[in-house]
């Protein structure tokens, strides 16, 4: 037996923590509106329907984090064991998703300003490379057939292989897009978040019912 | 079986570290008064109690959070089980626990000044949509037979549906009162707090006695 | 069987991430010294020096999160079983606990200035009411004998709860020290942080070895 | 049996929270460039560019943490219980791993301009003690047997505990290079940082196969 293959219990947990206070973290980004700049309930208004770009940044980040975890979760309901490159590849992972809240403060920033072109892009960069990033992930992980569960329905492994495939396809086309129209470019952000959202069927790769 | 439901394990935990985050970093609304405009202790203490807005929208939400958290819970001592739409709405539903401390801080900031009743609207309104939105993660959990325990008193569940449905209507109330007296909206907001907060009996609906 | 009390697991876990999160939260009122202030590396470390209630503070606040998090586990080792009580006991217990980083900072700011007995006033103030809150707590707990593990050593408990009523006393020393002597006054709170770390013996209550 | 020795359940838990709220913090150090100061978008690529000693700080305690968060994951694996010392050891070392987020602020905010050499002092030297305070915990912990799993393997913990005590002389290296060459020494703490986090093999310390 390989002496560097280790369970996974503290692994997720850790990784848990860091997308629970990642995903909370985002709310700090929205800022209130100045006392001494809103002279009245009307003007306060104003700057809050002003902010509009703050709160679709909220949105997107909080979507795009939530989905990586649930996919996070998949990955690790599948995986039985981990290996150095297993954890390298979650600690880069964690690293990317720790990093969200600040392309997202600088896209709630300048969206409607000179250089909001600049913001979506190291958005959606960031977005491009998390994306990757979990793909990595999957791959190593699925490729090992040692660190996985003995009871893996391997064709629907292979359709979840080409589903998340796609993920930094279409991230890059957004990271593409930013620098034409910012407003199209984050559309596809959110798209993708609703999307990966839907089909959470880790418990169908497993061909015995799931039990947690 | 439907290879789409999965256990609720990682569910609890996650959604119990966004709520034990969002309810820790409300303390970040309470600032320290400067010490450049407060030359002496006599102006320093009455700059921490012109502050008292501050405190009171911190005891408000920390109690709201903790109460939604309790609740949480008892949604999940019933449920055994999650589907994606349980997942998505439980997502919603952490959407908007993480955006409680924006709403909070606005609060804090305008209370006694102009635009009070604005941010008081946004308060309340936060709260309503929360109320509803746990309202329907809770109707789909008890409308769905096979993610539940086996062992459910349904007469008490259904006493449960009755309490918590009383929950929109009045933050629903506060809402409305936020334009008019922001005073009572928020005693609204306190007195739901504290009476959500009493009966916290999920044992109660398991006809067996519960062990955790 | 009362229905109203439920076991302790996700109380304990909520719990956890409060405390953990509140300690690291501290860090943040720790500030940089601006870089347009400080002209060469003599001026910065003269600026990190004249910080040094920054630290004090940080590292008093520290130690009495985490010794009250120490009694904490050692509260629900013995406990087996919440009631309403318990639970609200705890929610005040959090509450406390997540706004201990505001009178730090206040600490941090004032001490050395106009205001600084204020400030110790507020700082050892809340901590009284820490302590007291959780005697409230350990009192409700070990006289609920339905709620606690069958194998306590009664004669020790006591004990325990002798070395817990000293800290309220000792708490509102600091607490009047504060308005005569700042220093003296947070001297008393590092001193009991220090002594309350040492006894953390709950497994002696429990006439068996305690398994965890 | 010695009372005051404990299980490892909880402590565990608490410290994974800290690593996790820690490393995710460190974010809240990159600021976004204001849009006052930002005319345009070139403007505002330059003002992201001129960020890299932000980033770099970012990624350098990210690692440090990480790593940290696995050897620690190591010890515990190690030991089975826990007592009085080992609980206090623990405590310092969150201390110091909850402290990182400011001289990491300190080091980006200061590379490329006076006062760098402080401010990379303050920072390595805060990683020296980290380093210190880890070896003091693993010494602690592996010489004392009662507190360890009964299938260690002495020859690999003793490599072990060789390959750690490398840790603070190296850090110290780097701390002298701060007040040399401000590059030179950060790039020892990155050098170490991958470095520590390829042997991560505490399976290979016990002599059966590790299941967790």
């Amino acid at each position: 037996m390989d002496e560097s293959i280790v369970g996974t219990g503290r692994l997720e947990a850790f990784s848990d923590g860091v997308f629970a206070i990642a995903v909370t973290l985002l709310v700090l980004n929205i800022k209130v509106p100045l006392l001494s700049e809103t002279a009245n309930g009307a003007k306060l208004l104003a700057a809050l329907r002003g902010q509009w770009p703050t709160y679709l940044a909220y949105v997107t980040s909080f979507l795009t984090i939530l989905i990586m975890w649930v996919n996070h979760h998949t990955i690790f309901r599948l995986v039985r064991r981990s290996d150095n490159t297993l954890f390298l590849l979650n600690g880069l992972l964690l690293l990317c998703i720790t990093f969200v809240p600040f392309p997202t403060s600088l896209l709630a920033e300048y969206i409607g300003h000179q250089g909001e072109h600049i913001a979506a892009a190291v958005y959606t960069g960031t977005l491009t490379v998390l994306a990757i990033v979990f793909n990595l992930l999957w791959y190593y992980a699925v490729s090992r057939r040692q660190l996985l569960r003995p009871d893996i329905n391997l064709a629907l492994m292979k359709r979840f292989t080409q589903v998340y495939a796609l993920g930094p396809a279409l991230y890059l086309l957004a990271f593409v897009l930013a620098f034409v129209h910012v407003g199209a470019s984050i559309a596809v952000c959110v798209v993708l978040g609703v999307t990966f959202a839907l089909p959470i069927t880790p418990g169908a790769i497993l061909q015995r019912g799931a039990r947690e």
